[in-house]
């Protein structure tokens, strides 16, 4: 059925169910019970596929989240730093909140605190993540909304930080308010010159 | 050897070294290897000790937590809350750099993506911390430095979070710089308003 081969073919078919299944085992049992063989199992592919293509288990969660990174919704533009800002701390919130997102987000953080390959994955996922919503920093920085010498990155994870740190320590809902707050936090900072490079 | 006898003698020496042995072990191999015989081993302390007074590795790691909690430093009063908030990120970055507590500190956080109780321990744990710390906000309010109706406990939480963000999300070091920058941002933001409870 010509039509239901998406682009690239049964080898991209191969990887999406492959990193659908490993997203859902990690979801339910966490880092520790991945297992190459079941998900082989769950995606309906060969064992000896997976383990030829991914190698092991720290492999195919690098593969996973490479993959979580290129389907991320890319940046909004909007012309106003704290309205883009509070549009990425949605957007965190969101993925955070689902369900199935957010125990996977759980199960690789725990994953990089005892495992230094997926730490390096997680590391690079959040790179990307921060390199994309960048440049509305330093586009806020030419309107002259924040100082001139105001660090992107930092202004950027500095909205997902609050977010991510009530979600692993304390039980209390990540809810629209405190979405709103980190954006608006890491807004009035940075007006204020705390993310200056020169500082 | 009467001085060698802690206030509260057998069973405080007793927990001194369970919790001790807990804390190496976890550091060393984590939550999902923790085994209550083996700390028994460690704190040279009888295996039904250890099970008639933790019961199971959970409840091990919450008295742990309980403890840390107690033997936290206090808070630092010098009348400023910006030098306050610097005392406090200086506080949470000499810990989570401190290659024992660090590693602890990491297999706590991940103990608790996967277990309820370890969750409820954890979040405990901070909530105490932040109880502590709370209240140079309170004063630093009274005394008009931020606005009247800040909350104590979001100020306090701003510090922290980018230092736990930081070392769990980056393969960057936690210097000083990001301490300081963390107590500058939660103080500005503070001032300009971003945790007022009725915005």
């Amino acid at each position: 059925m010509p039509g239901t081969v998406r682009p690239g073919g049964r080898t991209a078919r191969v990887r999406e169910a492959v990193l659908h299944a490993a997203g859902d085992a990690l979801a339910e049992r966490g880092f520790a019970h991945l297992d190459l063989a079941e998900v082989a199992r769950r995606a309906g592919v060969g064992k000896t596929t997976v383990y030829r293509r991914w190698g092991s288990v720290t492999g195919l969660l690098a593969d996973l989240l490479e993959d979580m990174a290129e389907q991320s919704e890319p940046r909004i533009e909007v012309g106003s730093l704290l309205r883009e800002l509070e549009a990425n701390a949605t957007l965190v919130r969101r993925t955070l909140t689902d369900p199935r997102q957010g125990a996977l987000f759980k199960a690789v953080i725990a994953a990089a605190t005892c495992d230094a390959l997926a730490a390096e994955a997680l590391h690079q996922f959040y790179a990307a993540r921060v390199a994309e919503w960048a440049p509305c920093v330093v586009q806020a920085a030419e309107r002259g909304e924040v100082p001139a010498d105001t660090d992107p990155e930092q202004v950027v994870r500095a909205v997902s930080a609050p977010l991510y740190y009530q979600l692993l320590t304390t039980g209390t809902p990540l809810d629209q308010a405190a979405a709103e707050r980190a954006a608006r936090a890491a807004y009035d900072a940075a007006r204020a010159g705390a993310f200056r490079t020169g500082r």
